[in-house]
Order: structure tokens, then sequence, then C-alpha cells
């Protein structure tokens, strides 16, 4: 985080009425807060694109009563292990898991990563939310 | 289109520089059009999730060889006649058609004509260009 | 389109009558236009991934009292002449425009023209319906 | 997981051919586990737009110097507890933080929870991953 610079934006002011009512609904201390949000959406996006340094969690649902399942996402996680910071296991019921892998790398890998994993047999679904590592936010 | 109004945001620095960098290599005239622009897009999403009076093109591609298609594309399009601007028809190739209406009216009833022209027989594609009356945008 | 094939398919037979129940919400005539329509979301997703061939629908929302728009609008279309198949222009108020520019090219350079339209000051708002050329699928 | 069951699908002979084609670059084991996969994508998508109950996970990035920021954060979570299963912290680097929110509950209160932490000074991005609780997939 650099220092606080200061900027002005003209705009139409009905428009700025909306933004000004969406703002407070959704709760935001502040416009400057509301208006670096959208600017910082736009960049995160861009980095992915791009195929910049990004961290995400990927998360998948799964049935632990597949046979050798456990043992294959973990092989597939090793294959990876220098994109994987974490793995994060949650028993939804009897049948069904819920696996959260913390990754930081070139989004082209993560995708991969992301394949890889729903592809395995068990695997009920994925997806991806998608982030950035914070640097120059 | 209401009067210009000015007013003044505070972020921090580095973020500031990306985001210039964003709007030069994007060809922005000003930040204030970006800035607009960023607001306009999230008022949009949520007048589509609020269910709005909106405007919107879905597309569809088709094979026009389909017995009875046009007839039952027109046909459907006549159920929702009060939500259709017009229809407009591209001929991509020998077999392919592409054909665009536009639409204006609340988001729930966009939906149901775009899945019910999803569902004929004989149509391979479908999306939606989601946009808004531009009224107050 | 070539001729039909008839291949078998092994799922869960709880999913199987989920998915019966959507189709026959949705109004699809069959589980094979279904499963086929879910294929070919898949196969068009991956042609703009790849960079293929593909069609689309740009949209946008514009004043059009905004001093010379329409000119500088045409002029940036008729830098990407090659990729424009038609526009078509509906007037949603006093002051707003929708306009529809149908294409087909490279999703890179459709990209590019979306971009190049969208930073045009007037444009409001912007967004694509993405197809493919309906080839193969 | 209930008993496998048969069904039998015809479709356009090249459709299948670039679908298999598909499969095996994505590494499938077979043809059902990809039809199936696709059958899952649009229950849960149908899921979270119907409100029903979901699983997901909220991932945020923020800078934990910010004064108050995490007994904030704390705080809202605390507001949704029913709604939450666990929390994560990653450290991406002195700066920045990465926490990872898994939820199971409604669509429309995690949207709530994931705006509230959003609107939090201090956090600089927020996305979601949804997923379902796994139940008739």
């Amino acid at each position: 985080m650099s220092e606080l610079v200061r900027f002005s934006v003209s705009i139409d002011g009905d428009l700025l009425k909306r933004f000004d009512r969406q703002i407070k609904v959704g709760g935001y201390p502040t416009r400057s807060k509301a208006v670096a949000d959208l600017i910082r959406d736009g960049l995160v996006e861009e980095e992915w694109k791009k195929g910049k340094e990004v961290a995400a969690a990927i998360i998948m649902v799964y049935d632990h009563h597949k046979r050798d399942l456990s043992r294959r996402l973990t092989h597939i996680q090793h294959d990876y292990h220098d994109l994987i910071i974490s793995s994060q296991h949650v028993h939804l019921d009897h049948d069904n898991c819920f696996e959260i892998v913390v990754v930081r790398g070139v989004a082209k890998k993560i995708r991969k990563l992301t394949r890889a994993l729903k592809a395995a047999k068990g695997v009920k679904y994925t997806s991806v939310a998608t982030a950035s590592t914070g640097r120059g936010l």
C-alpha cells in the first residue's frame, strides 16, 4: 500500500445519484472505497486474462465412498505442489465431501489443475473463485 | 442525461497508476468516462438481478433445413410479441442461420423467451447480450 | 449436419430423474436434444477460449445527442469492416439508441472491436452475446 | 448415490466426434462421466437461481494492517454463524491476507454475507466459488 492520492471525476448527476443509492444499500463506508473496488475488480479480471501470477480457491464436491478417489486427488495435487498453498476438507454429509484447494500461480496452470481434478472419477462438481495475490491492488 | 457533476475520490497511489495504464491501453478519452463505465456496468447488472425493465439481444444459431423450424420460431416469437422490438436474420453458410432478436421487458420474461427458443428442435445454440433501456445510465 | 449416431450413457438414477424434470420444465422435446445442447455449449466456450473463428453480436447503448458520436462509431466499424456482417439500429427513447453489430472472425479481434466501441465517448454500455459459426455444431 | 441407470442418446456424428476429442484432451475416463458432469453443472446453476440450499467458498484478499479490520470481519462472520462452516487464513505476503470462508445455506443469504464482507474497509477483493451440497448430484 502506497500513499493515498486524490483525483476528481465528472459524471452525469442522475448517474451519481443512482450510484450513491447503490453504495448506501451495499453498506459501503465511502464513495472512494466503492470506486476503488470497481477498479480493482477490473484489474483482477485483466490479470487472469493476461496470464499473470494470481491466487484462487478451487472447490470440489465429491463422493468419498468412491474407491481410490482420495488417493487419486492427493496424487494429482502433488503433481501441482508448487501451485498449492493448502487443502481443506469439509464433511457435507455421510456421502459428500467438500474440498477447498488454495492456489497461487499463473492462471493457465491453475486451470490445468482444475481440469485434472474435475476429470477424476467420483468428483461431482468443481468451481473456481478467482482472486489476485493482492500486490498493487 | 442530466447535468454533469463533480466529485473527488481518494485511492491508493499505486492502484491509480495501474488504472491509468489500463485506461490508456483501452483507448479511453478520460478517467471520468472510465469510472462512469464501471458504475454503469454495476447498475445494469443490478437491474437484471432485481427484475427491472431491461433491453437485450438474444442470438440463435440454427439449421434452417430442419423441417418446420422457421415456422416454429416465428410462432414462439409471436407469443412474446410485446417483448420483441425486432428480429434480424443472417446467413452464416449453406446450412447455418444466425438470428438476432432484440427485446425489451422484464428480465424474467426475456429469460423465458430465451429458454423457449433454445428448446426448439433444430436450434443449436443461444446466448444473450444483456443491456439496459439506457434510462438513468 | 452429418448422420445421427447413437451412444449410451450410464449415470446415477437420482441424477437422471433430476435431469428429466429439468428437461420437462424447459420444454425440451427429447433427452438427446438436451444432451446435445450441453455438449454444444461446452464446445462453443472452447472455441472462444482457443481463439477460433466465431460469431457474435456486440450490443451498445448510447446517447445519440453526443456530438459526433455516430460518425465516430461508423468510423470505428469501418476499421473492422472485414469482421462486421451487419449493423442494426433501434431507438429506445428520445435519447437512447441501441445498436447491434453482428460479427464473425477470431475471438481476439472481436474483443478488440468491442473495446474500441466501449471506449467511445457517449457509449454508455456494451456487451457481447457469444456464439459460433455453427460449423460442426 | 443411487444405482446406475443406462439411457441412450442420438446426436449428430460430427458433434460426437468433437465431444470425444474434447473428452480425451480433458483426461476424462468415460463419456458417461463427461455427460454426467455437464448435467450436474446445469443442475447446480439452477439450484443457485432458485434459491435452494447450496454450498460455496467466499474468498477475500485484504490488507491486515488496516486498523480494526480483523475484528470487523470476525464480527460480520458471527452475524452469519449459522451459515459458516469454517474460515481459513493464508498469508500471501507481508501485507496481504487471503481468507476463505466455507458456507452452506440459501443462495440469497450467502450473497448478503459476501456483500457485507466486500464493503468492509480494507477488503480489496472478494469472489465466490459456487457449489451445491452434493445431495442428488
